[in-house]
């Protein structure tokens, strides 16, 4: 029987057993009170990890220097600024990231191959390393330092996104947690993001990576805010087995561990795109009944990504044409006759024809801060999940001056 | 010797010979002084015609009647409404797109299997039959009615997109031309659009349909308004063999053709990417040095279309790590450290490293009405290039109250 699972009240990224963080303003962005900008997270144990990473060509060098921690064997935390993606400058990125994972190996003690290191912000410019060494020695590792770290690694989130959850395994208890930036350049395919996801379970490496691959394609690679991805998305999981207790595939326990695992994914991606820039409403879109899940996958991004769809709930318009037009655009198969559709549960299509609907009762019904659309496609039996946001004047008007 | 492609001043698509079009205004969109909706494109010969369409898997039932049309061999022109899509609406679209073309057959006294149809509009609202049956009568076939055609078939575009060339051959001349319309759900693979092009020359039907393919990959399906595609999509050509002229493949009078039919739907397309919704500038961005034309297709098509390029643009914002961001998501192949990139030929960066660039000269050269992205990848030969538009504050506006 599989164990319940909580979530943990004002959980963070150090609630599981033997992790510290902490956080300083180094100077990369510019200066407001309580900004930090230069994280640190630790295991005091050595990690067995687990990461996915961009697809972009174009990948930020912090990243290069993450998977080669990673593929190590051995992690022990990670350094992750903000302000800067260190990301086409050339060798120099490499150099600057090296030198990052170093500096934050230094001051813990450890040897610096178990660093990660993570950078976001502006694509272009060098990392500022004069700020970073001076800063370095001012972060201070504590049992209580998630939520500053969660901080530091903001760009242009308003706010943090943070979940711990825990449930008991062989009479212990097993604590998972996990913290993520969004807010821009995000689009299914490695959203583009960073996330932190920490454990206190023994987890073996081939495992850990399997389940978390399998729960971000159904959780961080099913957002979108902006259709774009960027060069540094990165999601990494330290299980340190603190607690005291070793998780395997395939038992009871490793289940639990997985759905632990989507519970806190899914958390964070929702709140992400919650956040999203200049966003308003979060957007759930459901496929159901599609011939397999990555057609059902398709066609549910297809919709959360769509730019007429976002603009449309941004004024609570059911313009419903538009959610058809990008499931038809989507790749997905589908039959027209076949397709029923439902905004907040209200049908507006069944069998392929529109049905007539109370106009005003639909718009008041979209009104909220999330509004859910249901596609059933009616020839299999393939189902998704995905998310997206309202795009509004205030994106643009954020997006036409984010350099300037 | 290839022949001088001209441009006819002030030219429609009746400059061909044997070209007569009208419209009128049927009451399918609400009334505005001199608004028409309803037209019909109609040669007094036989042509041969050629198509191409939109891939969404929901399609309007009246692409499928004008696919049937040009399949027949014999097609005599197209009736065009906007204001509605015919589109989602069961099996009633099919039914009324048959009676649409059915009532300009009647007429114009021809076989109704030899009109097409197009309907461009709101998606999931049934066509007004009882409307357009009694304006059909009202429409007036006249030689020189190609502009108010042009008319006749635009949404939100803010003004129309028309042009005649001609060249000689054979000591004749060949008139070819077209109008298109957007102005939103436009995105490559079937850019969302109606387009009608005219010629008087004879040209066999592969002949035709084999150089419109190759022509719309290079304009129609390169450009991007919104990264939308629509359900209505048709680019139809007409060649009707007035002139007395016939072309063939591989002669220097068919090359002849080919370049003028790349001359006016790259008109056409980068004139609709102009009239974007709520769009102030055209972006044009040429990929150079790739792998191979499909890859510098896909990278062109990307930047084009990125959202965040978009409104870094719509804002003069020289944000080019936007730029390099939507190069490595595009699937083309690319080795960072080969890259050259330039704005309005201002050059940002040469082998993969940033060039320190005066930062207000690049700004004022964005002032424009037309910026210019180069991408040189430098590791093959492939080019291709792309348009797009600013996204503005206006975009979100309009589109957030469409039916509303």
């Amino acid at each position: 029987m599989a164990s319940e699972i909580t979530v943990i009240p004002n959980g963070s990224v150090t609630s599981p057993q033997g992790f510290t963080a902490g956080a300083t303003y180094a100077g990369i962005r510019a200066y407001t009170p309580d900004k930090v900008d230069l994280g640190i997270l630790f295991s005091e144990q050595p990690t067995t990890a687990a990461g996915t990473y961009s697809t972009n060509k174009i990948l930020s060098p912090s990243v290069t220097v993450t998977k080669e921690s990673v593929a190590g064997g051995v992690t022990r935390g990670v350094i992750v600024n903000s302000g800067c993606a260190n990301c086409a400058v050339g060798d120099q990125g490499y150099t600057d990231a090296q030198e990052m994972a170093s500096l934050a190996a230094g001051v813990l003690g450890v040897d610096p191959s178990t660093m990660a290191a993570s950078s976001t912000g502006i694509i272009g410019v060098e990392l500022p390393m004069g700020l970073i060494r001076n800063a370095i020695g001012n972060i201070e590792q504590s049992p209580d330092g998630g939520h500053d770290f969660a901080r530091s690694i903001l760009t242009t989130d308003t706010v943090t996104k943070e979940i711990a959850v825990s449930f008991s395994a062989g009479g212990k208890r097993v604590t998972l947690a996990g913290c993520a930036k969004g807010s821009g350049m995000i689009h299914p395919n490695m959203a583009t993001m960073l996330s932190y996801l920490t454990t206190d379970a023994q987890v073996d490496a081939a495992f850990l990576q399997e389940t978390l691959g399998v729960v971000v394609d159904s959780t961080f690679n099913m957002i979108d805010i902006d259709g774009d991805s960027s060069t540094n998305d990165t999601v990494l999981l330290l299980a340190n087995g603190a607690s005291g207790v070793t998780l395997s595939k395939g038992t009871p326990e490793g289940d639990t561990f997985t759905a632990a695992l989507l519970e806190v994914c899914t958390h964070l991606a929702r709140e992400m795109v919650r956040d999203g820039e200049g966003a308003t409403k979060l957007i759930e879109v459901t496929v159901e009944g599609a011939e397999s899940v990555s057609d059902a996958r398709l066609a549910a991004r297809s919709v959360a990504s769509s730019i007429l769809v976002k603009t449309a709930i941004h004024g609570n318009d059911p313009n419903w044409g538009r959610i058809i037009m990008a499931l038809g655009k989507s790749g997905a198969e589908m039959v027209e006759k076949n397709i029923g559709l439902y905004i907040n549960d209200i049908c507006i299509m069944e069998s392929g024809l529109p049905i007539p609907v109370f106009r005003e009762s639909l718009i008041a019904s979209m009104q909220g801060t999330e509004v859910r659309i249901l596609a059933k496609l009616n020839i299999g039996s393939g189902a998704a999940t995905g998310w997206g946001c309202n795009m509004s004047e205030e994106f643009v008007t954020f997006n036409s001056a984010y350099t300037t």
